[in-house]
């Protein structure tokens, strides 16, 4: 069966002949463009495209193509990922107490709105605690931490993580920071929502700061997480209104509707290779 | 001096090779891709693409290209246009009582955001209605307007259009219907400000209609004018929160905010090629 | 325990005296206002108010603190209820095959967002529809529906919503019209969540009709139900931004999200005492 | 001729009956409550009101009524305004180099939208550069300021404020920061437009440090203007958003979009006597 969506991203030192010698090869391979974008960043110099195509002919396959890509990658230079739609994404999903985000993945996932697999489910509080939610045939991991035994739990979550041949990492309100060498490990593969709009309100309790502060719009934020904590690449961020009515339980609340959809976002456009690190930034190709 | 700000935008039947066709001739002709966005809509299998390169051979000229670029348009048969940013389109705004959209788009024309040569202002209204608008160096026609006259006050308006080499009409809350034969003429150049969110309050006062209904949000519409009223192909529609405590008046004076900025935006988008017509739809390439 | 969140909501003919005689009583009632609005329609000349209020004397009890407030009701001719927040709606939630509006209400309910009661869940579709919800401990009642049994069904439904002493039906995406008789009997407490932006695309499959158009923006819509289909007083919209990318399929995944976010803040404003019918309108206070 | 729109603005310590006298003594007096908010801030145990009436009595004036409100206002330690609305607020605008948010308020008081008496305009660039600006009958300042005459010519601002009876100064995009002094004579009544989304990207050149950051939206901030620079309360934020596509002109661009409306809200209900200070933060009285 041919494959009717296949992605390719890809970034590099910006230079004429790239977007010719790509589709060139991609027509030569029997492709047909379906949608595509490219974008030439004026201040780094740094060239991005992405392009989604059906391969036409019936004995197509993604890795005579990669072979045939490879030397024009090396040619201009180009990092990149191509991917059939079809192959869903392995995904493991952190989280802590807070269950929102976790609810609305699993029912999107769910609905077919995620493309994704479930690689499993790390929670550092135990099964019981999401007790209202159908974990059925989703390998659930409880990993408790504490400070003395942080580095130890670390690794376990580093080992289910590679045992499941995980594609991406979501911290889903997890709540716990990682360390350097994980988020090393895990650059650009690892999301985290954050429940402010950054750079706002970094580090602890932003809803109580945002309250504190009389702010008249609280918002959230999905970015790639580095070892500078709330300093990685923002993928999305969104916002919603609030008003002197509302105390901090109120902001909270309102909070989770933000960080449920900007996470749902954040990873529909990852797993769609949408999104392209760009230094400190993201290009996220949409409209 | 080079042309840093080219723009080829383009529709024709799906088929595989257009990328691929049009980014060699490109390269060839020593263009360098800065922005691009091709769609491919599976409804209707037609090809959308708008391309913005820069042409780096110092004795390149458009003219060139466009010989270049016609046998590759005959053969898969592209309808395009092609055009430098820096040569600026000629806006003839047609306008009515109301001059907040007018305003507006003076303001954003002199300070530069407009990248658009005003070509002149028709009203039916007297000059001394725009008392408070500095129309230094623009031509001003008053043609006055009344049901027998109609016909006869169209026919002056078109001449203005001809005669000042109009590439596009915008009409910034003028208040009349345009008869079928001046839409044809106009067709895919002629962008109208509606004050409702289409399809809901077409026709009359849509504002009194809104508060009738008492909904929540109201809204405006900017579309390509057709004989078919309000049904025209959409460009940009957005909407304001509204409640009980406002009256009709208020609901004018929200609109107000939400016509300026959606129809800016709408012309933003058609000078800069990013719209496109597909049938009774738009195809707009933002982000 | 004295009473620390009781709601009064009222709408009468405008007279002046009404705030004094209302606020003089609630003082001498031993009541200190915590949230209050007032809103004179110009337009009907109808008055309308909402006051939030703690009752300070140990002793006290709404039930006489409504016979006291009768007098003054009559005097004043008003419509009025009363009611401690403590003490929680039962709402019967209505639905079809599409359950994310009632997976979400669950998940709010659960989290305590939405202070209510779950009365029980009345189905079209079987209990295995559901089959990733946790309906532990709601009752949960499978109707379906034929033509030739339509009449039949909508008695069960409203001898069941009689026997569980319902204060609020709520069709969550229910896709079966009420008879006039059913709409009568729950006047003013019966949302439904539309999906479009009312006015606009009424009736059947609204994001065909919204696709079809080329709309930049769909919207959902809840009201109460009256006999007129789609027209019934508006209590909550909001709107998506979507683009010539998205399919019908998108629009109803992107309308998901829309709607049960709106349907949320309807109930929560209704059984806040904060939504007031206003002919055809509402009056909904907030900030 | 009776006042039909009057307005009392009050804050006070929480305590029972407030509502009830103030009520009482509004009705004695002959006045209608037209709109109307009570709020009680749990936190601070402040209580604050906005009452909107119509005097009906022929021979009532708003003398007579303060004069009679002041025992109330003594007897709760009450902290107030009294004003008809028809009696407008005499406002200072004071402008730098960029000049949409004056061009956008000029505009908004021709048309009655903002209804306020502009007191004049005090710029620090020359008459010229608001060439395009309709300034008849405006009083205009030229003070330019330099670092060694900034102390002088700040007093003769305050001086042109103080004699042109100014009830509000309005920080068009001003670009000065005001001395400790000025702020404590201007308290409550100075409002700076901030073009960042605070507390995000505080003092200089906050576009720049956005696109710095990545964001995907930027907003703008209006607030009262105090001693620490950027941390008054906050009566108005809005966003918009942008893409990788936006370099920081765009964003500077889109800023003033959003500069100009916010501005305009928080000028409207200040004038309005919507807008209460509340410590570090403001009770806003809308809907």
């Amino acid at each position: 069966m041919p494959h009717t969506n296949v992605v390719l991203s890809l970034s590099c030192r910006d230079q004429p002949g790239i977007v010719a010698a790509v589709s060139k090869l991609l027509f030569d391979a029997g492709c047909n463009v379906v949608e595509a974008h490219q974008f030439n960043d004026a201040e780094t110099h740094l060239f991005f495209m992405r392009m989604r195509f059906a391969m036409l002919k019936p004995d197509a396959s993604i890795a005579a193509l990669e072979a045939a890509f490879e030397p024009v990658a090396n040619e201009f230079g180009i990092t990149w990922t191509m991917r059939s739609l079809s192959e869903k994404q392995r995904v493991m999903i952190l989280v802590s107490k807070f269950d929102h985000c976790l609810a609305d993945l699993l029912y999107r996932w769910r609905t077919g709105e995620l493309a994704m697999d479930v690689a499993g489910i790390i929670a550092n509080h135990p099964r019981e605690t999401y007790a209202h939610l159908d974990l059925d045939g989703i390998p659930f991991h409880y990993l408790p931490v504490t400070k003395p035994t942080k580095m130890e739990q670390e690794a376990q979550v580093w080992e289910l993580i590679r045992a499941a041949n995980t594609d991406l990492v979501v911290l889903a309100r997890y709540m716990q920071v990682l360390s350097d060498g994980l988020c090393a490990k895990l650059a650009g593969r690892c999301i985290n929502i954050h429940h402010s709009f950054l750079p706002g309100f970094k580090g602890a309790r932003p809803y109580h700061q945002a309250f504190e502060r009389g702010v008249k719009l609280i918002g959230a934020t999905a970015h790639y997480v580095t070892p500078d904590l709330d300093e990685g690449p923002i993928i999305e961020q969104d916002v919603e209104r609030i008003s002197h009515h509302n105390c901090v339980e109120d902001l909270v609340r309102k909070g989770r509707e933000i960080e449920r959809r900007v996470l749902a976002r954040a990873i529909t456009w990852h797993i769609d290779g949408r999104v392209i690190v760009n230094g400190t930034k993201t290009v996220v190709f949409k409209d």
